[in-house]
């Protein structure tokens, strides 16, 4: 699985400040501190940042960029500020996102194509937030029609179900890892998750985040948004990896524990 | 799910001292423990104890039964130890266990019948350990003809699907996982694992139970022979159940994380 490291992001006070003060060490940090943990890329996002997204987005993709290889994850509602980052981005980034809703795909579509880079789309349209899988599905289908529209390749599309809380959506949980079962069927596309709206409201966050990611890799789960610096996280995902095969003689396990990442608390 | 704590068990070094020495505090305590951390029943096993079983496993059930309630889960591959501990359990116990092995199903079947209780059937035959999850079911249908001919009701048959150590045969987790979601296919039968198991030989047990513990509720599971005095075993069954739809808006998870119940460690 795909692992994406969540901390730099404005609705972080201490992020919102460094982006505040360009102060590049902080941004610097966080984004070394994630890779060390176990990411393989990282979001950026600065949306609470309405007046200056786009240029603060630049800022972060090419601060971040100084001290990491892998690729961002571009993360915006804003195409201006979708566009600043893709423009000094190096390699290949993956944008976040778009939904079925196709006014703004139209406009986010191009700069994927331009840019070549992977993308990310809510599994969403006009209507709102679905409710059953089924009907994820068939928004899933109009999304990939959209993308292939555009000669974006399907193994380039991550689609997200769109987790709710908990706590307030119980039924959702089931709806959601259907979703995840159901898009292995579609091709190549990916499935993609971003934990942390799983535990909106409930105590013990990291606790409900860990066991919701054990049942979504079981469900195939290609990438997630997660807290890499959150060692029960990671020690939930090597058990994981172990007990659906896809660590041989759960060696990648007994290794991360010679290594101390096997840490419980 | 049915918890059923496995701590009395004299493969334990405390536990064979206990019984050597009938030293009933030490047994009441460990019976006590578990019920308080939320056992719903306890396995009893004294199947070290080759020469003095029976009278071991009977004081054991006395002297367990003088302090907690629950029924206990009588737990020998000797039909004179079971019958033993029959013979003065109160109420209904659960007699564990089985095989479709007809001669040995043969003297314990009527043992079940004649004491009304619940039973485990380990879904292995004279061929030994099998391999896939169709085999398991066709092992499942014979227990269950098996039992029907006692007059022994459907409801009150336990099926362990066997888990393998996920270090040496790790493709046998996910034959595991889809023996729990058929056996819900075939009636009022229930489904038990005993889960440590799965995590024999290898670091951190508890990170690899606790993971899977989660895997086989989303699967369906119905009873688990667990070490219920592991916090994180049942902060991780209090999540699981959250997140299943088995606790609407979450209410025990909240007051469980109230009464300090969700510890990390």
């Amino acid at each position: 699985m795909l692992i994406i490291g969540e901390r730099i992001n404005t609705s972080r006070k201490a992020i919102e400040e460094a982006v505040e003060k360009k102060d590049a060490k902080v941004i610097q940090d966080e984004a070394k501190v994630q890779v060390e943990a176990g990411a393989q890329m990282l979001e950026v996002n600065c949306g609470t940042r309405i007046n200056t997204e786009p240029e603060d987005m630049a800022w972060l993709v090419k601060t971040m960029q100084e001290v990491v290889e892998g690729p961002l994850s571009i993360d915006s509602p804003n195409p201006k500020a979708i566009e600043a980052g893709l423009a000094v981005h190096k390699g290949r980034a993956i944008v976040n996102s778009i939904t079925a809703e196709s006014e703004r795909a139209g406009v986010i579509l191009p700069l994927v194509k331009k840019y070549n880079s992977q993308l990310v789309a809510l599994l969403m349209d006009e209507r709102g937030m679905p409710k059953t899988s089924e009907e994820r599905l068939t928004i899933a289908k109009k999304i990939m029609g959209l993308v292939t529209e555009y000669g974006i390749k399907e193994e380039d599309l991550y689609l997200d179900p769109l987790v709710r809380p908990v706590s307030t959506e119980s039924e959702q949980v089931g709806e959601v890892l259907k979703t995840i079962r159901s898009i292995r069927s579609l091709g190549r596309v990916k499935s993609i998750v971003g934990l942390s709206n799983i535990s909106f409201g409930l105590p013990k966050r990291s606790l409900i985040n860990r066991t919701f990611l054990a049942l979504a890799l079981e469900a195939g789960l290609d990438a997630a948004i997660i807290d890499p610096t959150d060692p029960q996280m990671i020690a939930t995902l090597k058990a994981s990896n172990a007990l659906l095969g896809k660590d041989e003689y759960c060696l990648e396990y007994i290794a991360a524990h010679r290594e101390g990442k096997l840490k419980e608390t």
